[in-house]
């Protein structure tokens, strides 16, 4: 499966794409960074950030997005941004048609480092090993896109599973469609 | 100046266009809600919201498009869902080239009713006496965009210079753009 993952942020938006399946060694196929200026208009922001995004599922075809879902216990001025960021990744991606999914950051750090409350240089240097990358990729929102990714390609058969039983549940006449991996 | 009032929400986000200049009577041109399933996966509906804005900037094509500014004072989950939605208003109207204003709930309640903290009733009241409807739009998010719309229209002519002074600080080799109204 490729993994699109998204670290959304207003002035940084992180993106970084992994291939691969849980159990085998993993692939990255592309990290940057999506930037916008701090002094620019909201609206106009959130279109360059849509804009970008577009571009990277252009470019990689991802079967899936994993997008960091937002808590607000931060900046409350941050969070707005990231929520609104966030807003806009999930909307491109919905578009496709292609599944979105949310993971909390000690979700993510617990998935590449084993512990959810790791810190931002202790997931950098899980994503540097496995993906068997030269240096951590910086900034660090490059890194947690791509951690967002490893940890999508992880969860993904027990998250699948729970989001079909739960559109089976919903729509129990309609034939639910087989994640293929 | 023709504005498209918005008042964003994930289960229901209020719309409403009002046609009119500060000192003369106001007309109301369109009034509604954008509703999205709340059992819905989160990108579906913001999609939807984005095809429901698209489908009341494509009818009424104003000029101006003011959305009610988030705060998280409230419940942070109802605040994530509205900071989302309003994400995806502003998208839709900067993508167009549509300036795009943003409005606390105080500043609004002042404009139509002369106190930042009325009561819902009070605005919708107010909305309804003020654009000679026969009775006051139901639900409040649509009397509340109609409120928003107002609010701009009156406050417009300030938060305009203001602009177009941050715009020519920015950058003053670019000619501002005259608002003409």
């Amino acid at each position: 499966m490729r993994v699109l993952g998204v670290d959304p942020g207003l002035t940084r938006c992180g993106v970084g794409v992994v291939e691969g399946v849980a159990g085998r060694p993993l692939k990255m196929l592309g990290v940057g960074v999506v930037r916008t200026p701090a002094d620019a208009e909201l609206g106009d922001r959130l279109v360059a950030i849509e804009r970008g995004i577009e571009a990277w599922l252009d470019e990689h075809r991802p079967e899936y997005v994993a997008v960091e879902r937002v808590f607000s216990q931060h900046n409350v001025r941050t969070v707005m941004g990231t929520a609104q960021a966030s807003a806009v990744a999930m909307l491109c991606a919905a578009r496709r048609g292609l599944p979105v999914a949310l993971h909390t950051p000690s979700e993510v750090k617990a998935a590449v480092t084993g512990n959810g409350r790791a810190e931002k240089d202790q997931v950098g240097a899980m994503v540097t090993r496995l993906l068997r990358l030269d240096a951590p990729p910086k900034p660090a929102d490059a890194a947690d896109a791509l951690a967002l990714a490893i940890c999508h390609i992880w969860r993904a058969p027990a998250v699948n599973r729970l989001q079909q039983a739960h559109a089976a549940a919903r729509a129990p006449r309609i034939p639910v469609r087989k994640v293929t991996r």
